[in-house]
Order: C-alpha cells, then sequence, then structure tokens
C-alpha cells in the first residue's frame, strides 16, 4: 500500500486533536503542524482563524497561493464532516465549539508524492445554548 | 456543560474505531458496541454491513424501527464526513476500505437524555486501484 | 396577492395526493391532472413513472422538450422533500412507496402568467423492509 | 404494515397546517402539537420561531436536549422540502411566508415506538417582492 | 437534433460573456441579452445585480412573475458552476468578482420551443485577498 | 494581480473545449492538454474517460497519486457546473454527451505557483431520448 502505516497523516491529525500529549508524536515525524481553538455561529470566522494560524505558524507559505488554495479546500473537506449536510452555522440556527490541527508532511513511502495536508476538528455543535450540543469530527486531506 | 467529560461518546468511538486496544474503556463505561469492515463500492454495502453488525450484536433492538431511525441517521452523518460533499462512492468512481464502531449510551450528565448512538467510521477513499487513496474519518451521533 | 386563494396549485396538488376524493375540485377548476404510483429503490423509476403517467393523460405535450424539462425540475424538486438531503435512494440503502399528482393550471389572479405545473408525491420511505419507514411529502413547483 | 393507518402523523400534520378546522383531528389523537407562523429572509429567525414555540407550548420539554435535537433534525429536513437544493433564504435573495405546525405522537401500531414528532411547512417562497412568489411545502419526521 | 447548430444559447453566452466583441453575433440572432459586473463576497447582491440589469434592459418582463422564476433559476443553476459546492460565497470566506451576461432565445429548430434564458459567469473566486484566487464559470439554461 | 492576463488558463481550457481551432492557443504556451468526448447515463464513465486520456496523452502522471489526485477533485468540480445540484445522471434519470479538456500549465504571474489543472466540460445534458436535453458547461481547477 502506498500510504505508509507509520505516516498516517489523518490518523495522526485526529489523535493530535484530541489529546495535546499525541502532539510530540507528530513532532517527532518532522512535520509541520499548528492547533487552536475557534467557537462560533460565523463559519467564515472558523475558517479565518484556521487560516491565520497555519500562515502565522509557517505551516503553509502566505505568499503562495497553491498553499492557500489547498489548506481553504482540506478546511472545507473537514467543515464538511462537522456540518453533515450543509455547510452553514449560524444560518441553520447553530454554533460550534472546535479545536483545530493542521499538520503538513508525506504519508506515502513514496517521495514523489510530496507535501500533503490534513486538517482535523473537534470539539461540539448545537444550539446556541449551553448544553444543546453535542460531539463533531472532520477531517480534510489534501495535496499541497 | 451537560456533556460529561469522562463520558464523551464521540471521542471514544474515533479512539475505537482507530485503535482496538481502546475498546475497553467503552467496555468498562458499561455501552454497548460493535466493530466491524466494509469495503465497497456500492455505498448501500457499507449501510448495510453497519446496519446488520449493529443489529446481530443487539447494539440496537431489530424489532423496533425508532432504533433502525436513529441508527440510519447517525450512519448517514458519519458519510459525510468520509464522502464531504456527495454522499456517493461508485457513482463517482471511488471506492473506501473503512473500519466501523457503533456504541450506544449516555454522554450526557443528566440521566433524562437517556441512550444515544455514535457512529464513526475510519480508513481510506480513493480511485479503485491500490494505493490511488488517502484517508478519510466520520462521526454522526443521534439520540436513540 | 398574485396568487389567486382559489386557485392555490400547490395545495390544491397535496390534497389530492392525500385524498382521492379530493380530486373532483381540481376538475372543477378545469385543469389538467394525473394521478399514480411508484414505489423503488431506483431514483429513477419513480421519475420515469410521473413522466410517463404526464405524457400518456396529456398533461404536458411530449413533442415538446419545454414542457417535459419544467416537468423534470418539477420532479426533481418535489423529490427534494422526499429525500431530505440527497437525492438518493437505493445507493443509500432506502426505498419509497409514493402516490404522486402532476396538476397543470394558471394559479396566479394575472392571465399573463400562463400554465404552472405542481408535482406532488405523498408516501413512505425507510429501508427495505416492510414497516421500518416514516412519511415522507414533496412539492415542486415551475412554470410550464 | 406498521404504521397505523388512523395515526399518519405525516398527513395529518400537512392537513392540520392546510387548514386549522383540521385541528380538532389531531387534538382527538390526543397529540400535543402547536401552530405559528413565521416570514423572513433569515432562516436561522424560521427555526428560532419554530423551536421556541414548541417548547412555550410544551410539545417538546426544553431541558432535555434529546427533544431539541430531536426538533431540530425534523426542521432542517422539513426546510430542505421548502427550499429544495440549498437550505438558504436571503443568502440566495429568496424569502419565505410559512404557517408551521409541530405534533407529537406515536404513528405507529406498536405501543415501544413510542413518541414522533412531524414538523410540517407550508407557505410562499420567493423574491423578496409581494407577488413573485409560489408556494412551497416541508415535512420532517423524526423520533423523540 | 431538436438543438440548432447555429442557435446555441448556451455556447453564445459563454463566448459573450468571455469576450465583448462576440456580442455582436448574438444581436445578428435578434436575441436580447444584458452584460455587467458584479463583485461580491455577499451572493445574494450577485444575484441581485443580474436580475436588475435583465429587468432594466428588458431581457425578462419585470411585471411577469414566470419571467422572473425562469431567470432566478438559471442564475442559481450558474452559480453551482461558480460555487462547485455550496452556493455559497462570505459564508465560507471567499468572494467572487464576475462578468455576467443573460441571453434570451430559442435556440431550438422547432419554433413551439418559444424562449429560452442562458446565464453565464465567468470570473475569480477565492479568498478575500487580491491574487489568491482562481479563475470560474458556471451556465443556466431554462425555459422562459 | 497574480492571474497572468495572457495565461488564463480556465478561459484557454473553455474556448478549447468550444472550438478545436482554438487548441493551436494552448500549444503556444507549451502547456500540456488533452481533448476527447463522453457520453453516458453512467457519471463514473465520464469520470473514468476523462481519467484515461489525461493518463494516455501525459497530461498528469499515472504513478503520482498527488496527480490523479488533482485531476479528480477538478473532474468533479467541473460536474457540478453540469449536473447543478446533485452530481448524478443516470439515477436523477438523464444522461449527457460532452466533450471534454484537461489543460496543465501555471497561469500565475510568479513562477513559484507551480502547475495547475483546468477540466472543461461542454456539451448537452438532458432526458435519454433524443432533443430532449439542453446545453451545459463545467470548469474545474485545482493545483498539481
Amino acid at each position: 500500500m502506498a500510504l505508509s502505516n507509520e505516516k498516517l497523516i489523518g490518523k495522526m491529525a485526529i489523535l493530535g486533536v484530541l489529546d495535546e500529549s499525541y502532539l510530540s508524536e507528530i513532532k517527532k515525524q518532522g512535520w509541520k503542524y499548528c492547533v487552536g481553538k475557534a467557537g462560533s455561529m460565523d463559519s467564515q470566522k472558523v475558517v479565518a482563524a484556521i487560516e491565520t494560524a497555519a500562515k502565522n505558524e509557517k505551516v503553509i507559505q502566505s505568499g503562495i497561493y497553491r498553499e492557500t488554495h489547498s489548506l481553504y479546500h482540506a478546511i472545507m473537506e473537514a467543515f464538511h464532516g462537522v456540518t453533515r449536510g450543509q455547510v452553514q452555522l449560524g444560518t441553520v440556527l447553530r454554533t460550534v465549539g472546535l479545536r483545530f490541527i493542521v499538520v503538513r508532511g508525506n504519508p506515502y513511502e513514496k517521495k514523489e508524492e510530496g507535501d500533503w495536508i490534513a486538517v482535523a476538528l473537534y470539539g461540539t455543535i448545537g444550539a446556541p445554548v449551553k448544553g444543546l450540543e453535542h460531539e463533531a469530527i472532520g477531517l480534510g486531506i489534501n495535496h499541497i
């Protein structure tokens, strides 16, 4: 299999977003990553928080559009997992409280596959009232 | 917060689907669960595999429609995370190889919240050619 | 309001699909309509059954594409109400048993609004097992 | 068939939202229900109006999240029928004027099926200009 | 084939939106059309700009709802091509800069097919930062 | 603007798919491309036809997954423009007859942006009956 079992970037991203103590494993791979939190009814604020963190912490190069483009689509894909139907929050009267991680590295055995990016989201989604919520997760993976 | 930190059913389902050794934690909660594998280009076969396992292993009662209905929607929601856009596999020329888990229990502090069901999926999605794939994850949660 | 209260084509289509005795009200308007049944896991068979009935009973003219085009989009819109998310049946392991009606007439006060078409669907959707189902409805309206 | 012909909750909800005089039939079943109106370009306001009515009139218990969760998904499903494609109103420059009903009861022959909830919407959708609109309907059904 | 090769309204709309010098070809057909620009993060502003232009330049009759209805759905369909997944702009943190054209005529050999409407969009979509964007196109066609 | 006006890959792809005589312009850029035709009710056959052509004519390298992944998503995005709502053909009883082009090159002024891929589709979509169809177009663009 072309995916290397020791370098499953999606699995590592999820474990990292679920448990901070796991981040050292990602560091050991020599991979770049950043973590953060975003809670909002405005879906665009969640996207912005992830993009800003990834640029500030140099996980992607902000001057190169192809890197922003790759990250954007990975974020959108992770959002599908969280929102499960419509990529909407406030417009359908719900809010999220999420932790996020962006990981960059090559999960394949072949060096030619180059870098890939994984965005994992974990937290809660629900009505804008404390306690009226359940958990949600999302994972987006893209070549970069 | 109404969700109990020791009983995060979504997080536990994901950890269980990523790592079999974690299943003992779910057992300790006294929760019902089942695990399995499903690989196919036919999305309906994946749905059927999960429903069959959950009924055979008594995670849900097969004679009661409300339980099947709850599970079905949790599966569909988990599929959104895996498919990220259209809940389709073969019709858009892609296939999945997934492990699944279905967990049933009450993740809330209040007893009145009753049972909830979590379906977590983890594996690969891609072209029907070995190696042309990346990881995918999905989580669906519903009251039952 | 431009919609005439005595000629609410959507309301009349729904009442007609719920109760055959109501069809005489539609006839009184001088409007064309047809009714039928379609049960299948193949979504295309439901579409075909409605199109065939509407052509056979001269609700639309089969030689004119604009009439088929109008009906097709009204069917698709009614399907959204029945399927509520993905316009899919068998591929997500579910089946429908539906009654349908196609009504053609002008629901507006102004004569210039010309004919409109309403497609109403009512029945059950669920697992391909008797009893594991609940009701569903859909209404599509288009100018023709 | 497991659905009882005398207790078709979806059909009764639609008839109730189309015609107030029908509400006495729902009352006869001993079922809880509430009705109301919501007109807006803001989809979240329509959701909020329905949730508020259902809680105020005790159709659902506001202190129990599983009841809010069930209602929310039933509302979203009914919205699919009204919006037919994207669950959006103002962001795609359209507005609705809707009557709604929420009905709670057991439509199945078996007592074990417990309570289900039906949300029916009926009204008009169109441009934010009087008269530029046509009818729309939606029905969502969920176990509660 | 019922579509006349000399009157391919979709092709002509696209060529017209890509290159102003092509508009004389549309004029030669005796067809009505209008062109314009719309740049915004608010999807409803793009819809409004196209509708306003089509009404002001008499491509559609503003007093007849069936014409507005036909145009609206053609715009929405063209938007699917531009947005490729969710018909959303600002809510998923992206913006567009588009040229648009609305063309009205009969592309079929048969006179009975009457008028059809084509909406073509061409421009860029991307992050709300200059240069972080790529091209996008959309075409919607409807009977009118 | 970062997009170079002389190298608008999307515009060139569309012009190339609409008119074969335009292909020489793409050749002049030194860009790789391939063209072909695909007509089917099976959406996966259209995807397969495009992927096969792009690999056979060396527009992408078949041994590198990141190139297949990039192409796949560009095809899916182009399909959104053609299908305008659900990425489905036969399952909603419609068929397409399409010409396609895949173009690979750097449309940006900066060399660091590397290669991008554009997939353009043009043809007809409609009922599986000759003449009951209208035109459709789609464009997908991705970094590769």
